[in-house]
């Protein structure tokens, strides 16, 4: 029997955060939760961080993830001001994985638009066009930030199966 | 009698952040605690942000500070790389400050070297010379890390106490 593994894609953002969990067995993969969590705009910046980390605490607790996949640590961030505030969600969601002992692997978003599309540069709809065939659900995954989530997280089902060399260290 | 504060200043970073917990009342201060919280560079982004995170904690756990003053978020971070791994620190930083419930103030970096030594853009030893004399320290704080971390701080003690508005809000 193939060996089991709960990969957990993230999709990291200070006021939507997508994430899905799924679930690899050889080669075979299937969905087991996804969803966002949405922090208030009108809340401190400290709220909003212990909400993001309470939130994805709850989903590890949950599900007891093998990995976490997230976008790589310098992915299209231009300018500073988006950078900075992106880097404080990830740097929570990073720690989340810490805490509970998490591998962490990040791929480029352009080789997860790639592995799942055929074109590094597939708009929004074809992720997650993808993303409903590859995990045989019943309609598109939405918002694009849950298909995302889940594409980042079936790019780490292929990168352990078939040892692609998507992966990218922190 | 007047109310006694205590104030956690902090200078973030990701191999190295400085750290300062002042008292104050009315118009006097004094140092509690100050140092360094420093991770090291062969460890996993999540192994360092955990380690930010606990020892963070851990001077939260020891006294109990009423506000935690920080550098501005947008400050002089002019490149992608630098704010994405700044912002990776302050994200975790900033939530010790939600899960202790504790108050943040943000401060522009030249507004608390002027309000240090007169002049927006002192150097370090500047710095570290003017927070000497105001917390009628011995020596000078080294390394400059604990020195900005105090500055802040201090920074925070006069904005309370004299109502002038140093402060920016997240």
């Amino acid at each position: 029997m193939s060996e089991v593994r709960r990969i957990l894609g993230i999709d990291p953002g200070l006021n939507v955060t997508g994430y899905g969990v799924i679930e690899s067995r050889g080669a075979s993969v299937r969905l087991l939760e996804a969803g966002i969590i949405r922090t208030k705009r009108g809340q401190t910046m400290a709220q909003r961080l212990l909400e993001l980390h309470n939130g994805l605490t709850e989903v590890v607790e949950a599900h007891h993830p093998h990995v976490m996949a997230l976008e790589q640590l310098f992915s299209h961030y231009q300018r500073p001001r988006t950078a900075i505030l992106m880097g404080h969600a990830r740097g929570v969601i990073t720690l989340v994985a810490g805490q509970a002992e998490i591998a962490v692997d990040s791929f480029e978003p352009t080789k997860v638009k790639k592995l799942m599309t055929g074109n590094g540069r597939a708009p929004k709809h074809q992720i997650q066009l993808a993303v409903k065939i590859q995990l045989k659900l019943r309609s598109i995954p939405e918002p694009a930030d849950v298909a995302d989530a889940l594409a980042i997280a079936i790019c780490g089902h292929h990168e352990s199966r078939i040892g692609i060399n998507l992966r990218n260290s922190l």
